[in-house]
């Protein structure tokens, strides 16, 4: 597992604004090893809306399954998370788990179960025991506190260099709303299935359906446009939870409302830097890399050819070699299957073309292009020349330690 | 690049039949390199028929266009392969090169140029100068020799640590026919997008539409059921030659002649054998491993979930790590996007079975699971039991090694 962090960590955090209506506690229950924080509290506010996007794999972890049989109600009183065990592939076990763990944290908490929302990392196919909760819930809950936010974000952590926070601070209606979001992820993939795990938390007054219509919007071109194996967890989760405490906010229950825009743009900013401090700790990463594709029949389609070039191994391990090899591109173009025409294809690297109308750009250095491949950030455009769908989607290269982390875990 | 020889290498050769009909020889053009062979001719009776399959990519090389628009006259007299430069990628320079290639040819070969089949590995994206090939063709000519089959599968290497060929004697209508074949490629990818190439020559008289049903039905289950890392070339080309010379074989115009069913049998065989060559020569590769699926709603849906399991980087490096991590078979089986019920997943290494019904087989020992990983042949099952879908796929692990190949390349 990594010891050093990441090169492309940030280097400062900002100053996270309470939430009001928000409490956490960390705590250690000893799910998999002693005399570690491994569990989670947080508790919201009555009157807390919520909405949530989870994994799309076809065998997800049994807390996936309880928070979207829950979202339905639209209501959440507080988020349990713990690591160690992400409860996946554990069958009926696994789901009786879930159904113990939320009634002990009802209790701690004051309130009904379906308002207990529930997430866990780690190792899958191990049984979970619910009574790990008993009285470490309890006990957190008599230590809530409202700051500060860099506590929880690390104590979701699990192969990550280094705690991810973002935050804003919005016009909503004539007065101010904060947004506090954190996230754990070495990258969508981790050791054994870990996590990718994102809670944001707002005071806005926002119904649960806004949230979800926003929230749903926001995760095509933040979340759901980063990559770093092409490897998805069966608990990938992110929720956003608004207490409407914030003073003097104007109360949406409209997701057209106009007073709702700077809010949907702030909400996209912190998703959106979240997202990319996933990337920025994948596994083994070195550099970061934008693949931006312009020109494709639509935007859909440009969507597929720039997350076939950010998988493609053979472009990955070129970024990490610092090669400018725009071959590999045209393959990872081609293999992907959406149209795309040979002959009026262009490609640049940082503010360099290499290739334009199928072929090498004759204006081309290889010198200039090395040099952008020499940086931490590597933008990538393709240009396909056939209409106006365009996506960006965020990826990092592919090293030996990645190889290293991932064969060396369990053993 | 590789200077040792793939631990997966095979440990003898077959002996290779002469092909009647097949002469061939290898010449210097110095395409790339000087003092390197770099050009195979091989020349085919007259009668010869072609059947040919060639990659999906959406931006093809110019020799996949040449012989894909040249297979419909169903007849070849001669086969130039060239290492140094895949011609791919060259714009309208390129589809130049291939016509004045050819025309070359045939003059060497005295046929007309549509009788001539092209093929191109090396860097993309560099002009191809076809007056490489003036002399070097007519010289080649000259030189023609009918064995031994060692030459040209080594005169189409590239980052292959060793050569690959297969063969098979056949009855076909009570008298023997001989199939010989030869690859190259480490692992459906190489560098620079060198190229999957394999021909297959048989003296057996079939008809071309019979050979390209034949070729396109086997291809499914062998050439199109390896991946190394599911990067897909510009050039990737396999072809099939009946010169039509066996002495008393029937002649065969119709696919469904019952007589064909041991030379369709064993032309399976060799197009199995050459593709595992080329994924035991995977960049990199210390272990072969076969996925097997079982019990999905298709045979279609079974081969997704098996290249979805294949192509994963986590279960890959697993195996690398010699881990029997079966929580990344579930996570791949999850992502996969196919039908499937975690509660009736089962998952077996080897004969070990570790997961069954949606859970970690409480039989399960670590250390026997341990042990099949340790093998350089790694069967994995997942059966799914929804259904009587089934497939096949064969795969090697992911190393230190091939990121080291395919970062460091072309600097």
């Amino acid at each position: 597992m990594s010891t050093t962090v990441s090169p492309l960590a940030p280097t400062t955090y900002p100053e996270m604004p309470v939430v009001e209506g928000v409490r956490f506690a960390t705590a250690e229950a000893g799910i998999k090893y002693k005399g570690r924080t491994d569990v989670l509290l947080l508790e919201m506010s009555e009157g807390t809306t919520v909405a949530g996007v989870f994994t799309k794999s076809k065998c997800p972890s049994a807390p996936v399954e309880w928070c979207q049989a829950n979202l339905a109600g639209g209501k959440a009183r507080a988020l349990v998370v713990n690591s160690g065990n992400a409860n996946a592939f554990t069958g009926m076990k696994g789901r009786a788990t879930v159904s113990v763990t939320a009634e002990i944290a009802a209790k701690a908490i004051g309130c009904r179960p379906e308002e207990i929302f529930l997430a866990s990392t780690g190792v899958i196919g191990e049984p979970l025991d619910p009574k790990k909760f008993e009285g470490v819930l309890d006990g957190a809950a008599t230590r809530l506190a409202d700051s500060p936010w860099i506590e929880p974000a690390k104590a979701i952590m699990t192969t990550d260099t280094y705690p991810k926070v973002a935050t804003a601070t919005v016009d909503l209606g004539g007065a101010p709303v904060v947004i506090c979001g954190i996230a754990k992820g070495a990258g969508m993939i981790a050791p054994d299935m870990a996590t990718m795990l994102s809670f944001v938390f707002t005071d806005a007054p926002i119904a649960a359906p806004v949230l979800q219509s926003m929230l749903s919007a926001s995760v095509e071109t933040t979340f759901n446009a980063i990559t770093v194996d092409s490897d998805t967890s069966t608990s990938d989760t992110l929720m956003l939870f608004a207490t409407g405490k914030a003073k003097g906010a104007k109360t949406i229950t409209d997701a057209a409302d106009p007073a709702l825009a700077p809010f949907a743009a702030a909400l996209h900013g912190v998703l959106r830097d979240l997202s990319h401090q996933v990337v920025k700790d994948g596994e083994g990463a070195r550099k970061f890399v934008e693949i931006t594709v312009r020109g494709a029949v639509s935007d859909a389609s440009a969507k597929v050819i720039a997350l076939s070039i950010a998988n493609s191994p053979l472009v990955k391990t070129a970024i990490a070699g610092e090669d400018a090899n725009w071959g590999r591109i045209v393959m990872a173009v081609g293999k992907a299957g959406e149209p795309a025409d040979r002959d009026k294809l262009a490609i640049t690297f940082g503010n360099i073309r290499v290739a334009v109308e199928g072929a090498r750009d004759a204006a081309y250095s290889e010198a200039a292009a090395s040099a952008v491949m020499k940086e931490q950030h590597i933008p990538i455009l393709v240009e396909l020349g056939l209409g106006d769908g365009q996506a960006t989607v965020w990826t990092c290269d592919l090293t030996k330690e990645y190889v290293a982390i991932n064969g060396d875990y369990r053993s």
